[in-house]
């Protein structure tokens, strides 16, 4: 272990050892991230929906396997480096959300599709397809090929089902890909906070990709797997029924960028806020405000500032102060805490925050219980 | 090695190996990075002026070598994490720059001085003397100590002169530690673009610094070290002449933050941009723009967003596209580069972007010339 893990391993099972951590650590609420893994798990198999969720928001074999274990179709990965290494921790089936466009990044894939990664990428130009197939030959691989579609995010992806039809016949021309269907992943949906707008965005994206799908049909190309989605647009997808799986990450933790979105639209699914980063006060500013030791280096400041919790009580919320350092403004009622006082954060945007930490602190009723390794913490590549 | 790094690593030593890195991955050019460092050493030595350059913002033992190497008094560290870290790589004298509040982080530091760390460190509040001089003594060490000062950042430190006599005489009093004098770092100076406004507020800042200099030296407690200022106030700390040593970090690499900064007041001294996070291209979005393999997750975006360059060209700018993408938006005249194309990108702000990196790569004439470890790599402890 390294860094503040090293320091708080001794502490695990020592009753209210939350409080005694070293500071700034990743913590997780084991109570709420089980309820959310549950929850996310029941309710797509109760709409016979599929769920694979995404690794990038946490990059961590053990919550891999937790979510395996409650009946996820497989692991989604956004880089080669984050699956290598969940791969490698032995997670599988794994799938590739993005394209790439590295000979030696396929190679490596090929590597690991044929050690039993049971891989699945994803593919939006010719020359990819014919990459990918030709490193699948060389390392006696097969590899599932899902085409990828931009539904509205204007990133990765085809566009029309004509194009997605020349892809999935050059795909299934090849003896070492099996084309599988689509991925069509509609991230400007996520976060729309009315429910009414989220909905409108989640239907204009999947118009596109009835279109895409039709084609395919048209051509006896039916996608078997379409696979898209996430946290915010859960409920809509399982209304929709146009995906088979849905690609949510944010779920399992929260962070302060979901808190104004109202999911309460055809049922009620709201999950807990299981990811803070605990900090301690290390001064007093001139203006008597609590200076906390965690800054942009341990919080990914992309979202809504986080609120602040002493013993378990808001307090307030964090501003940023610096790379090293956040200002605690308390709310109405609340005093400064003073130097020492342990706080607890929760994070602006939970998958940047993850990648920034080593290690995650699981606690439980206060109790320091385990500590996971984050495996692919930053291997972006 | 680890990610990236590992990829790379064979690459040593190949001409033109900066074109066949995988990515996305940390790049120092070499001769800016040599000149920026060699340059401050100059300018401070012919200013009579000390420079304790800040490992915050590269947390690399290699780098703080080449600044020993070149005269500086010592090096500065942010966090307890961070300065263990390059003491366990031979780093030393060693500074913490800012209060902490944990008995265990107090008690390791004592034991790094014990070793020989030369170690000085920072304290605003009597019980955080107390408890460096009772860890100090426990260890058998001597830990130098100045008084933290705020100046006007609003963050640590104390405020007026007496404050300040009241904690020299506290550190003076205790036989474990040795009273030399104060810091204050004017952070809010740093970035402000005009040279009339800089020169503004550090004088505001500078006027607070003199008077409790002055309590200081009439209470009898001169302070021997003066220890403040950075990248942007340096050619204005040299010429006022309060400090005793400069505590620059960003002059060695360069961000965008820095690039409107008019440091053209009493002389020049213009840093080259030396860090550079290196991309790859994996995709054509619909509008055509290409879409690189970094985002937040490899870049910290909270500056101006990066320029990118093409085989040594510049053609455009890069948005944010996401945690693991960006967008290229070409100048007039630049076509999107292909997908596999590699791109150089300077960084929006170094110190939080090296954090995000396990290695850096040291490129000189478009070759890999040697990879370096980030030792306080994700140590904000």
């Amino acid at each position: 272990m390294r860094g503040v893990a090293a320091l708080n391993a001794p502490l695990i099972g020592t009753p209210d050892s939350r409080a005694m951590l070293e500071t700034p650590a990743l913590v997780l609420d084991a109570a709420a991230f089980e309820a959310n893994t549950a929850q996310l798990a029941a309710l797509s198999g109760a709409h016979g929906m599929g769920l694979r969720p995404h690794a990038k928001t946490h990059k961590c074999a053990t919550i891999a396997k937790r979510q395996l274990a409650l009946g996820a179709n497989g692991i989604a990965c956004a880089k080669p480096g984050e699956l290598l290494a969940l791969f490698e921790a032995g997670i599988r089936p794994l799938m590739l959300t993005a394209p790439i466009a590295s000979a030696r990044k396929i190679a490596r894939l090929a590597d690991a599709a044929a050690r039993g990664a049971e891989l699945t990428v994803v593919v939006d130009r010719v020359d990819l397809v014919e990459a990918f197939a030709s490193a699948a030959r060389a390392a006696g691989a097969r590899i599932d090929v899902l085409i990828d579609c931009d539904t509205g995010l204007g990133r990765t992806g085809v566009v029309t089902a004509d194009e997605a039809v020349a892809l999935a016949r050059a795909v299934a021309a090849e003896d070492s890909l099996r084309y599988v269907g689509v991925q069509a992943y509609a991230g400007l949906v996520q976060h729309v906070h009315a429910h009414v707008d989220r909905r409108a965005a989640n239907d204009a994206a999947n118009a596109r990709l009835r279109a895409i799908l039709d084609g395919l049909e048209a051509a006896g190309l039916a996608a078997s797997i379409v696979s898209g989605g996430g946290t915010g647009s859960h409920l809509l997808d399982f209304e929709a029924g146009l995906l088979t799986e849905v690609q949510a990450g944010s779920y399992i933790f929260m962070d302060e960028g979901y808190q104004p979105v109202d999911f309460h639209g055809t049922e009620t699914a709201v999950f807990a806020t299981a990811l803070f980063v605990d900090v301690t006060v290390v001064a007093h500013s001139a203006a008597g405000e609590a200076i906390t030791d965690a800054g942009s280096k341990s919080l990914a400041i992309d979202g809504p500032p986080p609120r602040v919790f002493r013993d378990g009580v808001e307090i307030g919320r964090i501003e940023w102060a610096g790379d090293e350092f956040g200002r605690v403004k308390t709310a109405a009622g609340h005093e400064a805490p003073a130097p020492g006082t342990r706080l607890a954060c929760t994070v602006p945007h939970c998958d940047p925050t993850a990648n920034l930490h080593d290690f995650i602190h699981i606690v439980r009723d206060g109790r320091l219980v385990e500590i996971w390794a984050i495996e692919g913490r930053g291997l972006s590549d």
